[in-house]
Parts: structure tokens; C-alpha cells; sequence
């Protein structure tokens, strides 16, 4: 394993390391611990506690009631759920536009920078019918103009989702500023706060620096990914305040108040409380130590690099993220000879990085035309300047590799 | 947690421990082997590897291949794919009855034991007039009459589910047998072996005792859950021949095979192939060993509380279910008191026991009308017929106490 100590790995966002507390927390409930949940026996009431400690755990740091927190398989299936399962919601909801006239189809709106599992959600149910769709652009800065948020806002809107922190440029959106905007729309049509439009935000990239109170950041829900915050692969939530209507997407038990079945993952559900309470504990300090590192970064590449341009805002932005474009750099090529000298990063994200001739949509967005020319750096929170500095020396040689058309 | 020592837990059906082997083949993915199998870097890669082993172990099992075997989260998410993703498919699939004439609605056929993953399902379906749904009956001994197939086939029948084992009564459906009537039916409309009606089967519970081939079981798709084998919980997979048509039922990522997205939960996947590897090893050791137990069990069940009856068929049936209805016994009240007294054991499947005034719809299926007076126990690899012996002498205790009117 000497080979992976040797290495620099800059690909945070695709996913973490489970802390080793985390693992340390998870582990009894494997072999031990084991029963299910819903089970009335002493062993099942002992893996419920564990399921309603964490669910506790995850309510506390949002800022939520207990049962608005709904465990998941992934940030994918939250994503999913929030947008298909309000739609699906909606319908059976006594009292609303469109349980009372089936006719009317309901909208959604989302920005053109969202991660896939919102994306290809939306444009699925536009192409069953199943809602409309607006996707609002970005700014060249990657952050969308809030203030044009009310003229795609209407009587039929449901859900907009808004990506929190954008896992490729590393953008935060001010989602306080969407949802005073969608207020003052629920003002002016005579709306209560608890009917729609309701705000959701895809929060996967942001727990490790960023505060998630659901209330202070003004959303009605909240989707989380335990495999980007050092916490277990295969879990998630989706944090869902009461009023929001909702039906389950896939069925079967009565777990989580109906709304998503299955045996509960006990070890894993334990292990994303866990991630995220050192999360919400630490992300001052580490908003700090990364940002740092991330200067650092920044200043290397604008002295030793500067063809290189980095994308999306530099002021709002997760610490841990360095986007950049070099213009005839070809993004693939780049990303390989990287590896070959024992750096991992990434040319976009890499749900989609299997499709062939793939460009990075997110950065294509930005308006440069620079999405297959862009690389991705993801910091952890151990990554160290050092690192960094031998990274800006094998991005050079990248470069340098590429003219001789190596 | 001497508590847990001294106690005989019954209720393997529920779930089941980790295998200590399966931990130790899953521990390196968490924290050091911890890539997204989908970048292109060396550590990317050496995730990517272990979930293609994973892949081949269960290809090979279930005699299928790798491109056959479909990861999801559970057994849950797997039958809810195989229902709904196949009814999806069909509709995208080019020249078929369904594709040419969307006003066609297709059919389902199903029996009335199912995991409630597949009832659930369903019923969803059925009343959002996706699809049309037959739920045929069973016989007193928890069998369907094969011979009675053919009568609810027709040339709209896409999806044919059938439970290989029941997760209450523990019978063994001979999927042979249904898997020849449809063929059968293929045959008189003129239909190849590759197009529908489609052969389903939730075979969760099979694995430990039984082959789960698919060519030699005569099925199309397959769901198998980990959680059930002695794997970890939180991931499942379908397994479905490629000329079964499907989409995915949520979207996102292009993870496997662009049927099921959210990055891969690898400790899990690799879980899941060692656990079904051991079972598979060991199926008919297994099967002989914990046999010998059940029949002691029965023994002493039939002399020493003959008022009990045996739910389903004996012959026909998994070597660690013993499902009896005991006239009069009310089960919430025999679970809970049988836990007092040390023993875990269930009424009937914990994914619905949280429904209040719950009775066994699978033990109600049967006929005799004592769904609310069944128990289940189901042993697990290493239970002893010591156990079985003090468990008997508590379930008559549990009847004093009920005639008493504690």
C-alpha cells in the first residue's frame, strides 16, 4: 500500500475516507448489534435506538424536528425524492391545485449547474409529463442571479432545488437570497410558508464548512450524501420539513413514516450521524485550515500557471475546491498523465464520467467553452501545501507534455 | 452484552449478522481502498476492481453474466426495479405491443405471498394504471397451483413475480414449474423465450439452503438482498437477463449500466459477493445441519403442544422457517412475552409490523384464518437443538400465561 501513501489524492468531492470515529462508531453494529429496527424483540429496540440517536443527531445539526429527517440510500435517492416524491406528494395532498384539477401540470425549477441526480430527475419527469421544467443559468461567476428568480416563479411551481455547494467548481449559492426571493413570491400570490413553492437544496459538498441549519439557510429540504463527508458509501438523508407533502418512489415496509422502504442500514445510518456531528463540530476550523491551502493553491497557479483561469467565484466558495481552465489543454489526457505521476484529480464529475467524448456541463455553463479543457481539485482536510506544491510542478509538466504532443 | 449471549435469538429471517469473513473482505474499502470506482486514477481503478470481482462472483453463482448483475441497496429497491423498471423498459423498447400502442395496458402477474417490496409495488401501479395486476392465490400448504398459471397469462403480461421462498412460512415455490407454464404459454402465442411475459423471483431468503440459478430455475430476474445472507444490510441486486428490457427507476450517475445510479457503495458490493460466495459454498451443508434442527423442532413441537399447527407446506420448504398458529394465542402478546423470557421471535415480517392490529396477511393467505395467532421462527447457521429444547418450554409457558389471562 506503500504505492497510495506516496500518492497526492485531490478528489475529495467524488467522494471520502471514512473517519476512522466514524468507522470506530459503525463497527459494532455489523456483527453485534445486528437486528432490524422494526423489530419488537430487545435486539431490535437496541438497533432502533441506535437508528433514533442518529436520527436525532442529524435533526440537532439541521435544525429540524426528528421526523423530518429520512434515511436514504445516497444523495441520488434523496435528490430523486425530492423532486418525484413532492410531485408524487402533491397529487394525493387533500386541498391543493393539483389534487383538484389533475389537468394542471406542476413545475420545477432548477439551475442548469445541479448535480445529475437533480438534472436527469428533472428532465425525466419533463419528458413523461410528469412536471415542467425551467433550468436557470449561471453567471459567469457560476452563481445564479437571485434577483431573476421571481419571473420563472409561478402559481404551479412546486420545488426549486438550488445545489448548496456545486461539487465541480465548488460554488456556494446564497440560498438565503433564493428563499427571500421565493417568499416575497409567496407573498404577492397569498401563499403561506408552508404551501409551495418549496425550496430544496442538494447540500452533499457542504457539512465539512458550512453551517446546514435548514431555518437560517431558509430551505424546506435538504439533501445529504454520507460518502462525501467521511462518513459510509450507500447512505444518505433527505431532511424534509413536515409541511412538505411527499409520497414514497419506491415501496414496500413501513420504514422511515412510509416514505422510504427497506431494512434499515443500521451501521451506516449510525455512520453518517457520526460524519456529520465531526462535520458540524469542525467545519469552522476546517473552513479556515482548507481555505488556507486553497490560497495557496490559487496563488501558485495565477504565478507558475498563468494561462490557467480559474472557474466560478472565488469568493463564494467551498475551501476545498480548485477548478481550472487551460485553454487546448484536453481535459482526459491531462487527468492520466496526472495519475502517472501519482496525483489524483478530475476532469468533472464522475457520475458521469463514463460517457464517451465527455465535457464537463457544469463549466460549459460558465459560458467559456472551456468543459473539456478543465481540471478539478479537491481538497481534504489533510491535504498539506507541500502536496500542493509538488502538484503545480506536475500540472506544468502536463502542460508542457501536451505541446510536444506527447 | 452478556444479555445478548444468554438469549436465543429466532428471527434470522428478519436479518442476519455479518459473517465475520464477509467483515474482514469488506474492512479495507472503508478508509483505505475508499475511491469512486468511476474516476480514471489508480485508486479509482482499484475500486473499480473490486466491485467487477464482486460482480463475476455473483455472475457466476447465479450463472449469468456480469453485465446481468445490477448492485442496488437492498432487496427492496431490487423488486421495485424489477417491476417498475421493467414496465419502463417495455415502453422504450422498440417494436413490441407496447412501445406501438401506448393506450395498451400491460399486465402483472403476482401472487398474494409476496414480500410486501413486491405487493407494495404493485398495488402503487396498479392504481396509478401503469399496469394491470393479478394477484393469484395460494393453496392451503403456502403453495400456488402451477397447473392454474396459463389461465392468467395473456399476451399483455409482462412481469410474471414469484417468491422462491416465502420470508414468513418459509415455502419453497418450484420456480421450474412456473417457468414451464409460461414457456408453455410462449410457445401457443408464438413468443420467444427471450421476450415477455418475463420470469421474476425475490429470492432473499434462498441463498444459504438453496441453487439459485437462474437458467436451471427457468427465471428472467432474480432479487437477492445481503442483509439476509449474513451480509451487510443496505445493498441488494437484481439480477436480470440482458434481453429483459429496463430503465432505471431513479436517475443520476451512469453507474451500472445506466440502471441504477448513486456512487458505488463498494465495502457493501464486495460484501454482498462474499457473503452470497459463502452461502453458496456451503448451501448443502447448510441445508442438511440446520434441516436436522427444523425437524427437532417440529418433533417436539407436534408432541409436546399439539394444539399447534405448522403453517405451510413441510415438505416444500426452507430448512430454518418453523411458522405455527396456535388457536387462540394472540402473537403480539406471545413475541413480547417469549422476549421477557429471552427468546427473539416475530409475528410476521418486521417490514410491516409497525401497522397497528397487524396480522400476517401471508398466514391469512393460507385460509385458516389465524394470521393474528402465528409465530415465527427462523434459525439462524449455528442454532442448537439445546435452544430449540428451552425454546419449547417457554411458547408453552407463554400459552399458561395467555389462559391464565396475564
Amino acid at each position: 500500500m506503500k504505492l497510495f501513501n506516496k500518492r497526492i489524492f485531490l478528489d475529495y468531492a467524488a467522494t471520502t475516507p471514512v473517519d476512522r470515529r466514524v468507522f470506530s462508531a459503525m463497527k459494532k453494529y455489523f456483527r453485534r448489534e445486528f437486528a432490524n429496527p422494526l423489530s419488537f424483540y430487545k435486539e431490535g429496540i437496541t438497533a432502533n435506538i441506535a437508528i433514533e440517536n442518529a436520527r436525532r443527531t442529524v435533526a440537532k445539526i439541521a435544525g429540524v424536528r426528528e421526523n423530518e429527517v429520512i434515511f436514504t440510500s445516497s444523495g441520488t435517492e434523496s435528490d430523486n425524492l425530492a423532486i418525484s416524491g413532492v410531485l408524487a406528494g402533491i397529487r394525493k395532498d387533500s386541498s391543493n391545485l393539483f389534487s383538484s384539477f389533475k389537468q394542471i401540470v406542476p413545475e420545477v425549477v432548477t439551475t442548469v449547474i445541479e448535480h445529475p441526480a437533480i438534472l436527469e430527475t428533472c428532465r425525466e419527469i419533463q419528458n413523461q409529463g410528469v412536471a415542467a421544467v425551467t433550468f436557470i443559468p449561471v453567471l459567469e461567476n457560476g452563481l445564479i442571479d437571485t434577483s431573476k428568480i421571481q419571473n420563472v416563479l409561478n402559481e404551479k411551481t412546486v420545488v426549486v432545488s438550488v445545489i448548496m455547494v456545486n461539487n465541480e467548481i465548488g460554488t456556494i449559492q446564497s440560498l438565503r437570497d433564493v428563499s427571500r426571493e421565493i417568499k416575497k413570491f409567496k407573498n404577492k400570490i397569498g401563499r403561506r410558508h408552508d404551501e409551495a413553492p418549496f425550496l430544496h437544496t442538494d447540500a452533499s459538498q457542504a457539512p465539512c464548512f458550512l453551517d446546514i441549519n435548514l431555518d437560517r439557510l431558509g430551505v424546506d429540504m435538504m439533501t445529504l450524501d454520507a460518502s462525501k463527508i467521511y462518513g459510509p458509501k450507500g447512505i444518505g438523508c433527505l431532511i424534509k420539513k413536515s409541511y412538505v407533502p411527499m409520497s414514497s418512489i419506491q415501496f414496500g415496509g413501513n420504514q422511515e413514516f412510509g416514505i422510504r422502504p427497506a431494512t434499515h442500514n443500521v451501521p451506516s445510518i449510525v455512520g453518517l450521524a457520526k460524519a456529520l456531528e465531526i462535520a458540524s463540530d469542525n467545519k469552522d476550523k476546517n473552513f479556515i485550515n482548507v481555505q488556507n491551502i486553497q490560497k495557496y493553491f490559487i496563488e501558485k497557479i495565477e504565478k507558475e500557471i498563468p494561462q490557467a483561469k480559474i472557474n466560478g467565484s472565488i469568493k463564494n466558495r467551498i475551501p476545498n475546491n480548485i477548478n481550472i481552465c487551460i485553454e487546448g489543454l484536453n481535459s482526459e489526457f491531462a487527468v492520466i498523465q496526472l495519475d502517472e505521476m501519482g496525483v489524483s484529480c478530475s476532469a468533472m464529475t464522475s457520475c458521469k464520467s463514463t460517457s464517451e467524448n465527455a465535457k464537463s456541463y457544469v463549466v460549459e455553463a460558465l459560458g467559456h467553452g472551456c468543459g473539456a479543457s478543465s481540471l478539478r481539485f479537491t481538497l481534504g482536510l489533510c491535504t498539506k501545501k507541500r502536496e500542493i506544491k509538488k502538484v503545480i510542478l506536475k500540472i506544468k509538466k502536463v502542460i508542457e507534455l501536451q505541446k510536444v504532443g506527447k
